[in-house]
């Protein structure tokens, strides 16, 4: 493991993104936004991801000249088409336009589609949070994991949903979470030290929980409450997916198997101004007292103190913005090649990546 | 059991009320709440629920006689003070606001407090989506049952919240979930039986399932996902609860232990119209194409069919608009003497009311 700051993992990872032919602005854009999840402690929609991103787009699957612009709107909404660009640009656009326009009318929601997987929710929430406005997003997974309840087909993502609200002088409730127990990258990493995976993780088209490590094949993701997780999922789905022209079900382009195919994704976020409903400061106050309550509240025998979700990203991003971000080294030497100009390339140097 | 039909029902449950000094107007408005709880088959959100409002209204700690006002508004927002009445009058004029701003304004979000028990969710999600818009509900449970993850004291409740999406000709999807794998109602019944419970639905203070039906002392319930259904039930309690000025936390008054202190419940409502993104005709096609590939998709051995959220619902609905409501005797007797004029009644022909 190497630790680099922050600003010169943020540099590579827009060196890496001009390089695959990404505009200056967007790839500071779509650089930002995945240096947050390292930040936030989430790995798996940090600078883990680029390399796939740079795949996409080296074959031909993602364009990286593309700008999202807005094709609908009203003075509470806007639909972004993306443009099959970066996720992260279209939704750090989306953002912004839902926290313009909530301010003036609000709330708005603003839906994307022709976008790509755009890291974590948390990320966007915690900048409408920064904004002083509650806000929501959800987003069409880009692989099927799970099965509808009570059936065995993969039709569904661990669609994902992130829920913001902005406290006083306690921490914000920033909630991040798929519809799944756990995901698909847990599940791998735990079956690749070969102990058995816990009860409830995954099951089997009977229903039957998988616990061997050795029998992931045709197994599906659990979700959270059984049907409730698959209805949860379903409903991200349409929110995000048909609502904005998205895909979803079979016709999912699964980003995992497929680089070339545009993969139509979805996503969504809203804002939603307190001041509608409170004056500003007793909301905050008002939070402030219960959010104090939990985190005061007496913790199980095994743990050192409640936690309100989202505070723990937090502590870990304070402390990682001074301390640096580890990484792995074959992570950082990845993007280092990555980030050479196409022209001196060899491809060699980098096996994960496609030969154009 | 007998078997009375919705009218029947309906005018008996409307009597109950007005004897206890509800409005004929009122008195409809949450008899067809309670009516539309047992025909969804949510027995615990209908009729059964119909004497404990009574007995809190005798008892004082609700107001029979309040009329629901908007406090502050905007285009696209309200919120309303409850004034202590029924919940579901509350509510009712709540989704109703909701729905009328969305078709204005393209969405809404209407908030209430000083509310009470409100029955269903998926009743009012159920209007909107009559209404053509899809909308969100949430609400603060009446009683505190479980605990912030990793932590022993029950400071939230089950908080639920429905989510409600207008399909063209298949079956409209209307979730309405608690946010815990299981009530406590759920809990009281099996273990009235003695069965022992099933791991995943109570917990101790060390996080140990509590299995055995005799050691419900103490035990809290199992959010779904664990950490996962604690930031829901979290963020529910802070849009539902905060954001109106509503009780939540240790400021809960519990509706089965206190029958006189105002309960001040929070409940939200949100209206949205999916022509602010896509031609109505097109996001129902498309929305039917996902839900008629999942409903066709292949069943586990054990499952007959895959069912779309709130499909078992509104079968039982269709069905039960036929043969008619069934009913327990007790409560039928129950509320047949609760229906009664106040002069002529005898305080011991229903022992669960307290004498004034």
């Amino acid at each position: 493991m190497s630790t680099l700051s922050v600003a010169a993992l943020t540099e590579l990872a827009v060196s890496v993104l001009v390089a695959s032919g990404v505009a200056a602005r967007d790839a500071r854009t779509c650089a930002v936004c995945l240096v947050e999840g390292d930040l936030r402690g989430q790995r798996a929609h940090g600078l883990s991801r680029l390399p796939a991103y740079v795949r996409r787009i080296d074959a031909g699957g993602l364009d990286p000249s593309a700008s999202p612009r807005v094709v609908r709107h009203s003075a509470v909404s806007a639909l972004i088409d993306g443009g099959n660009g970066l996720g992260p640009v279209v939704m750090s656009m989306a953002t912004e336009t839902a926290i313009v326009k909530a301010k003036e009318s609000g709330m708005a929601w603003v839906g994307a589609f022709r976008s790509n997987h755009a890291g974590a929710g948390g990320v966007y929430v915690q900048r409408v949070v920064d904004a002083g406005l509650i806000g929501i997003f959800g987003a069409v997974a880009n692989s099927n994991q799970l099965a509808p309840w009570g059936g065995v087909e993969a039709l569904l993502g661990p669609n994902p949903i992130a829920i913001g609200i902005p406290a006083g002088d306690e921490p914000s409730v920033i909630l991040d979470m798929a519809t799944t127990t756990v995901s698909f990258g847990t599940v791998r990493q735990r079956a690749a030290s070969g102990q058995p995976l816990p009860e409830g993780w995954l099951m089997d088209r009977d229903g039957a929980p998988v616990t061997d490590p050795r029998s992931l094949t045709g197994a599906t993701l659990v979700p959270i409450g059984g049907y409730k997780g698959y209805g949860l999922s379903l409903a991200i789905a349409a929110l995000a997916g048909t609502l904005n022209g998205a895909r979803w079900g079979s016709d999912l382009v699964d980003h995992y198997e497929d680089q070339v195919t545009p993969t139509n994704t979805g996503q969504f976020i809203f804002a939603l101004d307190p001041g509608l409903f409170r004056d500003r400061p007793a909301f905050e106050r008002d939070l402030d007292v219960r959010l104090r309550e939990i985190r005061a509240s007496r913790p199980m025998k095994s743990v050192d103190r409640v936690l309100i979700p989202g505070e723990r990203s937090a502590d870990r991003r304070s402390r990682t913005l001074g301390e640096g971000i580890e990484i792995a080294d074959q992570l950082l030497n990845e993007l280092r090649q990555l980030a050479r100009p196409k022209s001196v390339e060899d491809p060699r140097s980098h096996p994960g990546r496609l030969i154009q």
